[in-house]
């Protein structure tokens, strides 16, 4: 019953890195690309096309491959029920689906696994079969994080810790033990030009390179789905801002090309570190 | 001992307006303007003109007055040490001054009060004497704050309280408990901004008025220096986001005007609530 893993393909490059990573490790991957999101690419490797309201149509795909790990990978936003064109497995399971769409993210996401989990599967994450699409653990790149900042480190740690009982955003910049700007529903690009804007105008005053950005998944967040991520704009953005560098959940958030984005980091003058909780006390 | 207060002027409209209200009483007001910031209106009161490091002047003058009650009112930006010309009574204090300037925004301006008692003056707060200046209790124009929203209330406010901890933003925008911008750095009206722009491109999809502004001072602030502030700008922004209104702490916010606030929010259909503690268990 182990023939491999299910790839449940979101939107963005992460699936198809998935994919490679999952083969080249000589295992099998069976791709469910979500129409209208999942990349093209997905059809170069064994793949379906899927509705995202095609839910017993999922199983049934799954199943006839009698594949038992499934893990979802890739962007997607939340849908809304008008959105959902569901076939009869899906139907059957609407009382659940509501339930799933009127709470917050994490609800919602929790309770997709448990669905899946109700017919049997083994939902996984990446870092089972693909560990180093994830940020790994200490300086990434010869830019060491100074003492000075591994102080305001562990203030953002803390503050994006007592931020995770909300629904909200899972990034921050510091400097100094002041917190410069909080992402919520912008998304962590669109507040690093926050933080560009806020210094070009002198309402941060700050000489130099200075302050951190810090970003992690949610405390208690199932590293199972919807991990946070960081990208070439995400750095070129902290450049932008120019901030000392970035600091990542070790194993806790997506890097597509780990190597790529600690050389682009270290260019631009930006540490990149994985903490781990140990930081904190 | 008790001729009337000294009114220590930063910028904007509200050291007029408290002195307004002072003589309205029929009590006397001293308004010590500090150079560059505070505004020329003063000058239609009893007043003299400081710099910003003349700390042994400032002392020396309300002295002079028989005053013992001081207020801080209007706006101040965080001062650089070199800005500050320090006068002798300034300079005798400056391992003082420094050790404010170290500190996060809180503890500058507890060691400011610190520094005035210390001088044996009461360093006392608004609502002392002028209390129309601060947010009322309760629904201050004719919409009133429903049920569904004041449970955002109450989640607002929690949210508020558990970033109170750290030296950062007083206002969050919350809708259906889901938090969808916090201020920092950027200010209200940024953050207000930034909110329009997330519903004009789709990020934040809601239909016709939604969300509430939430805006406090932070929880264990000193209620006598650096209270937050609404005015016709924030009524605007939020009008601007589409928002269901504006909830702010009774006796914990400054208002201007507050009867042309309440009206102007009741015209944009924005309910205007001042909140207590008592909703929150």
């Amino acid at each position: 019953m182990s023939n491999g893993v299910a790839l449940i393909c979101g939107g963005g490059a992460f699936p198809i890195a998935a994919a490679r990573a999952v083969f080249a490790r000589g295992e099998q991957a069976f791709l469910l690309g979500l129409r209208g999101i999942a990349s093209a690419e997905i059809e170069q490797f064994p793949h379906v096309w899927l509705g995202i309201g095609q839910l017993g149509r999922t199983f049934d795909e799954i199943s006839a491959r009698q594949i038992k790990r499934v893990c979802f990978i890739g962007g997607l936003k939340r849908p809304e029920f008008s959105d959902l064109r569901l076939d009869w497995g899906g139907v059957k399971r609407i009382p659940e689906i509501i339930r799933l769409l009127t709470g917050g993210d994490d609800h919602a996401l929790k309770g997709v696994i448990k669905l899946f989990e109700g017919e049997g599967f083994d939902v996984v994450g990446v870092e089972s079969f693909a560990p180093e699409l994830l940020a790994g653990v200490g300086d990434m790149n010869k830019l060491a994080l100074s003492a000075d900042l591994a102080e305001d480190l562990v203030y953002a740690q803390k503050f994006l810790a007592d931020l995770s009982a909300y629904d909200c955003g899972q990034a921050v910049v510091v400097a100094n033990k002041r917190v410069i700007a909080v992402e919520a529903v912008e998304g962590t690009d669109a507040m690093l030009a926050r933080v560009a804007e806020l210094r070009e105008k002198g309402r941060w005053r700050a000489k130099g390179p200075a302050g951190l950005l810090v970003k992690a998944p949610k405390h208690g967040q199932d590293l199972r789905v919807d991990l946070p991520a960081i990208g070439p704009d995400t750095i070129a953005n902290a450049e932008k801002a120019v901030l000392r560098g970035i600091a990542v959940a070790a194993q806790g958030v997506l890097m597509l090309d780990r190597a790529g984005l600690a050389a682009q980091a270290e260019r631009a003058g930006l540490f990149l570190h994985g903490f781990t909780e140990a930081n904190v006390q």
